[in-house]
């Protein structure tokens, strides 16, 4: 069974509150689906996942800083190959329209593009992953949960996930 | 008097409404707003601006082809000084949190900053520029309203716009 | 065998260069490359295909109005489900580095994403698909032709593509 | 004189060689730069300033952790108000075409626009601030200082700094 997790950061508990429902849209396509705050993450629980889907509140349009230290401290050792190839998928939260939730979500997903992960759009709902503002809190619990399933199906269409490659050539 | 020009495309309407309320900001301030839809451009009317709005559809995260087009063939004649100098703004309309409309907003920006344009953040509303989504209808025509005034503020702080000087260097 | 649909625009004819390298790469791995200019794409064309590929120039930090027009005209008739799930990919020609070729790459991504595709960076070479520069002329053919290959393996992983399925509901 | 503030994170160096180039460019303006290391800066520094300056290494297509940090904890003590229409501007190195500089760039003037800086773009050079890649190391140099030159007349342009107002209404 593939194995997905879920790491996340949250300021003032929004971002915390969509983990759950992302979760179970995964559980309910029969895929595990591990939770672990930024602070608990080590790169080994990374390249044990066959997808990582990152909750960040929305900072300033950007991710929370504390995920990207996780990114460019943990994960980049001088070598971006062990996450080449997994599934990843990302959520936010935010204030209002035009807050910076998009740019924020953008922002992780670039981050997860730089280590050759696979990202997929939806066209039936948040384009690009969840976004919770304040002014549809009704629906986002929803969004959340069909994004998850949908997410969780591209996890299986793509297991068993191939083994890492040593690198053809480095690029810096 | 600082002359500005608001150029829009709008698909279902929902652009076209912010216009107005942009434009009664920005006169609000003493400043004139002349209004064009995209296809009536021309290139002298935006070298005559002294600052330039964009009001586009959010179209699949992106502006909209024919300002794209206004932008790739009317003012990009082998030499992109003209416009550089001047306020640019942008503002748009979408559907839902998360349907792309920040991504069509810093779009239009970026294609502005091309042109050696001006833009100012926001920190008391929407931060790159007014978004109309679906769901806060009710406050969008204040934001259009405040953030014309602000951005009118900026033009006269800046104004006179400085002659255009020959580029110092081609970089193509 | 999957099939592969490239759409291109070219303004100088460095994009257009930048084809055949990608399309080599693609059939070293053993999987059909369909070329078609933008003005020639049809729907049809893009629903038959796996995998999609777009080439692009660099627009003032955006793609082409060509391309703009081909995904807000032909390919967003109310409905944005019929890409859904294919693997999606871009390239593009700037002149310098900070002349806006990111931009526009990442832009056609965008776009792409809001159709649903799937997009995978690449941590060996340009991260976000092959990016020519007047600067590296003698990598990039090079880095478009194992991108090519590197597309079409995810190509491959995901085959064959799962039938459209009609919307859960609509996101507008 | 105004007075301008560069702040800055490097990696391996390469940052780190492009302030001086940049201060030189500001200081021909007779505008007076000084220059933190991110580490040194406090928010008293940030307001005390009549416009910023962020260098940044690109990592993973992103703004450093460091300078993620700075804004999201020292800047945004719940109101968003205080570098308000001051000038901002960004410079990053990064590897090669495509590694993700420019997405590193934008991510940081995201981050200012937030805060209600003023950007301005460049039609004559990297267009969104400078961007070392290993390819162009001949030119950087003089791009940095030719940039900061233009970036010194558009604060002088747009000095004195209004003071801060009260927020309208908060946006959060």
């Amino acid at each position: 069974m593939p194995q997905i997790l879920i790491i996340y950061a949250t300021l003032r508990g929004n971002t915390g509150k969509m983990v759950e429902p992302v979760a179970a849209g995964i559980r309910a396509e029969g895929v595990e689906a591990r939770i672990l705050p930024v602070d608990d993450v080590t790169m080994a629980d990374m390249t044990a996942a066959d997808g990582i889907i990152i909750g960040s509140p929305t900072r300033l349009g950007a991710v929370d800083w504390q995920l990207e230290r996780l990114f460019d401290v943990e994960t980049h050792a001088g070598y971006l190959g062990p996450l080449d190839g997994k599934v990843a998928g990302a959520f936010t939260s935010g204030s209002r329209a035009g807050s910076g939730a998009e740019l924020a979500l953008l922002n992780v997903l670039h981050i997860l593009l730089n280590h050759g992960m696979i990202v997929q759009g939806d066209p039936y709902g948040p384009h690009y992953g969840p976004v919770a503002l304040r002014e549809h809190t009704e629906d986002i619990f929803h969004f959340c949960e069909t994004w998850g399933a949908r997410w969780a199906r591209l996890v299986k269409r793509l297991a068993p996930a191939p083994a890492p490659q040593p690198p053809p050539m480095p690029y810096a």
